[in-house]
């Protein structure tokens, strides 16, 4: 239509690495392109997951005509139970690996009637509305990852969703940068959205087939059993552990729920191939079976506490202990706020008398995401009008950003977006359009939302420095107290130790009293806090909340 | 004397990276090495710092002969201030800026007069009762740190304190691998104790020389102002960030209480050589000199909150800020658990037009510890007959255990030892000591050991779910309810939004008193709390404490 204009609106993944969530629209219609959460940072204590503000999708429902997913990753596609409950039989595009991913979890959620899923073949092409939108499959650490051409009225836009390069990969579909500059014809693509995660790394990441042969020469040196942790989509390094364990001639036992249902979900869609009887169950492992002959695969490899592995290593686990002369491969990057737990893990397994190999020590992970080289190289097949970095924090963007200056783009022609800014572009133009609703919500339990800066404040303080109750109450007519105050805290002193400082503050409260006999009561509740936090300030160094009871009986 | 043994006890360092206290004990005479903390770990909720548990020493008190210092980081001298009021007048020996460092933080605690500091020069020899040591200056990333070479009555021993290599020093006294060997002697020392961090990395570690080419690089490449953080106390890199500002035309303003000190430490001891004009006040900063004309060295290399660097990106500094156009260098090692804190800063400073230099992307910074090649060479300096791994987690000992099996010591002639794990050495054996008491205690404020499993245990709940209190008062004689229960929370919900939740709290407390007068008002508080629990996991998914105070008025 005339006048009508591509809006671009992201709602979370610009500024974060996770809640990867875009949207365009044109006229009457609007497509979401991948709804994903993201797991909280140190500071949002007791926060379960984070998850994009969906205000603008709600307020344009009606034109909503899909969410289209690139893959099965928990930032692609973890916020849609949140999400779909919202809306009314919403139909959601993905690959069949991601659409098995998708109906587990909505099932779990018991929102499967809800949705209406539609399965995309690699080379597929559909309409939703206004928009014309082609599969281009992708390398990436899951399989049946997906990038997206769109043919819109304004023109062609490429969107990578999350993708490497990989030119010798083991199996499957790998990224096709012809496929790429096909579509974006010769005189390249309008619009590029493409993923930062990895720009800051120069040149190429490792190939699969790289880990694969690192793999294969730990199976083979491993004296006794080998333990393997990944994460549990990882299809393809599932399959490779499965086809080492054949090789060095060993048994699988598979541990942890979601590596189960994963397996199960990828057999059956044909994605793995296991033999009849490598995968067994630990129950039918011979006992006199050589450790030699055993390979465990587990969850855990970023130390979760429930997981298979970590249990295993507490001595939790029903059946499984780590024995000396175990061979650990976590196979697997390690996500930044998890060092701590997975330290701990790799110090307990030494102490259990297990060998670890973690990719720092040996090259048994290859990331997802393009290195640098690699997005320079996509960034040149689809060799875009207009670019707009993707998938990262502020200083991913950042780079990705200076990285397309540098093959030519004028500046004025890269755009660095915050989740709710817009981008409208007509046949001939392109400026802002209207900013839309966007924050990161965070959901406790079963609450969505309310846990903000207030509340976090108050647990950043109960956390660090517990808190102290005082009660004391007073008899109106005879105008005393009845009875001593009494003093309970938590988290702040260990009792036993320091319960004269607890006393201490009952007698300071008694001698407030005894100066005078309250009038005001909300008054004297704030005189005996204040008195407190001086004297636990005073004596411990510590300021923890204080509240104050004071009632007239 | 016939029969004595030397007893080898440490009270920390080993499975852990700090609390860095070893134990030499013969006959009447004890001499302590190092007394260093521990910085808390994520899950030590509020806790300030981790010291060990002094109860050997100070049981041993009268032996003790003096506390002698490798060098002057925090691990190494950090618990001094908890164990000099626990001694009388304690005799610490140490190198002139190690000591420089403890005469400052000693005055700080008013600690001062309770010692006797002793300096020693860096081919110092002195006798300690039994114990006659010796110094051998190491490369650190601190200046003066030494190694010790000690003359016992069964042999000789090295203790490497913190060391590497580096053949090209860009100054001072570098790791002297030939005084190491003729120390040890034709034969070989009879035991070791090396520096375990490292031991992990193949190969040898980047020397100094090469960080200050590319600080040089840096500071010529930037167009605009250079800030650099770094560690305060690394101070032969504070001398090369002042060289490359001399050559490039730069004034340099320091920021940071802990750096300013530190240089005025260092320039009085003669460590630095600043010509005059170089460093100035920010004040007496020309209003009209070039961006490119500046440098500026702060504090906040690991994004501490009160650090000059954050508070300047915070916008807090009362006159700085971050200018379009900065370069920024983190020239040190980004500590595992403060990814977080300097992830936000610099996309902070991406956000204000700054670009950031930090390790992973350019060679900013080097190792103060040995790599596994550096070990080895110093292995095979003192061909010891026993090896003893220190200075690293259960999984470094491990791997520096195995290094030293690989060079050829039988597995029975290295110890991987345990804090307050003893060992015992004859003139021609060893074997096991008595073991002594050994533990992390946590110090928060003025509290000392009292934070223990209890207590964090408690602090985690708090933090992660928040609480509730609820006050019921009841009328005993006329057994009904004196007002409606009452309800307060803090860090459980925001309040606007889910009030609600604690209304029908009260209600349900209300309900449970008009079921039936308790007669028990602790049982009574029982059933009220368990009753809310429930309430708040079902509604809300929530469990936060529940304190339920019932009174009879």
């Amino acid at each position: 239509m005339p006048g009508e204009r591509l809006n671009i609106a992201p709602l979370g993944g610009l500024g974060e690495i996770g809640l990867n969530c875009m949207t365009f629209g044109y006229g009457e219609d609007l497509v979401m392109v991948d709804c994903g959460l993201m797991f909280p940072e140190d500071y949002h204590l007791g926060v379960d997951v984070v998850i994009p503000r969906f205000d603008f999708v709600l307020e344009n429902r009606s034109r909503l005509r899909g969410i289209v997913l690139t893959h099965g990753h928990e930032d692609h596609i973890g916020a849609l139970p949140w999400l779909v409950p919202m809306l009314e039989q919403a139909r959601i595009y993905g690959s069949p690996f991601t659409l098995a991913l998708v109906e587990n979890k909505l099932r779990e959620h018991g929102l499967l009637e809800r949705v209406r899923l539609e399965r995309l073949e690699p080379d597929g092409r559909f309409q939703l509305g206004a928009f014309a939108f082609n599969c281009f499959p992708v390398s990436h650490s899951i399989v049946d990852g997906l990038a997206l051409g769109l043919e819109t009225p304004v023109g062609r836009l490429v969107h990578t969703g999350d993708f490497k390069l990989d030119d010798n990969p083991l199996s499957g579909l790998g990224t096709d940068l012809a496929a790429f500059k096909d579509f974006a014809g010769p005189q390249g693509a309008r619009i590029l959205l493409s993923d930062s995660t990895n720009v800051e790394n120069e040149g190429y990441s490792m190939g699969e087939r790289e880990v694969w042969g690192a793999l294969r020469t730990a199976f083979r040196r491993a004296e006794g059993r080998v333990l393997v942790t990944l994460f549990s989509s990882n299809i393809q390094r599932i399959q490779e552990v499965f086809d080492c364990a054949l090789e060095t001639g060993r048994k699988v036992v598979v541990g942890g729920r979601s590596l189960i249902n994963n397996i199960e979900t990828a057999r059956s869609l044909g994605y793995l191939n296991i033999p009849d009887g490598l995968h067994v169950e630990l129950s039918s492992l011979p006992s006199d079976l050589p450790e030699q002959r055993v390979a465990l695969l587990l969850t855990g490899s970023q130390g979760e506490p429930m997981s298979a592995l970590t249990r295993i290593v507490r001595g939790d686990h029903k059946s499984l202990r780590i024995h000396p002369g175990d061979t650990v491969i976590m196979s697997s990057r390690l996500i930044p706020g998890n060092t701590s737990a997975v330290n701990r893990m790799i110090n307990d397994l030494y102490r259990q008398g297990a060998e670890v190999l973690y990719s720092q020590v040996g090259g048994i992970h290859a990331s997802g995401h393009a290195y640098k080289g690699e997005l320079a190289a996509m960034f040149k097949a689809v060799r875009p009008e207009y670019f707009i970095p993707i998938h990262g924090e502020y200083r991913h963007l950042v780079k990705h950003a200076q990285l397309a200056v540098e093959h030519g783009l004028p500046q004025k022609r890269v755009f660095i977006l915050s989740n709710g800014q817009t981008l409208s572009f007509g046949t001939k133009d392109v400026r802002p359009g209207p900013s839309v609703p966007a924050e990161a919500i965070l959901v406790d339990g079963k609450g969505v939302g309310d846990v903000g800066q207030v509340v976090l404040k108050e647990r950043q303080i109960l956390g660090e420095e517990g808190m102290v109750i005082i009660l004391f109450l007073l008899r109106e007519k005879e105008k005393r107290a009845m009875g001593r105050p009494e003093v309970f805290s938590s988290g702040f002193v260990f009792d036993q130790q320091y319960s004269h400082v607890l006393e201490e503050a009952a007698e300071l409260a008694q001698n407030l009293l005894e100066e005078e006999f309250p009038a005001d009561t909300d008054k004297f509740q704030e005189k005996i806090r204040s008195t407190l936090r001086r004297l636990f300030r005073r004596v411990m160094g510590r300021d923890p909340l204080v509240v104050a009871i004071v009632r007239m009986v």
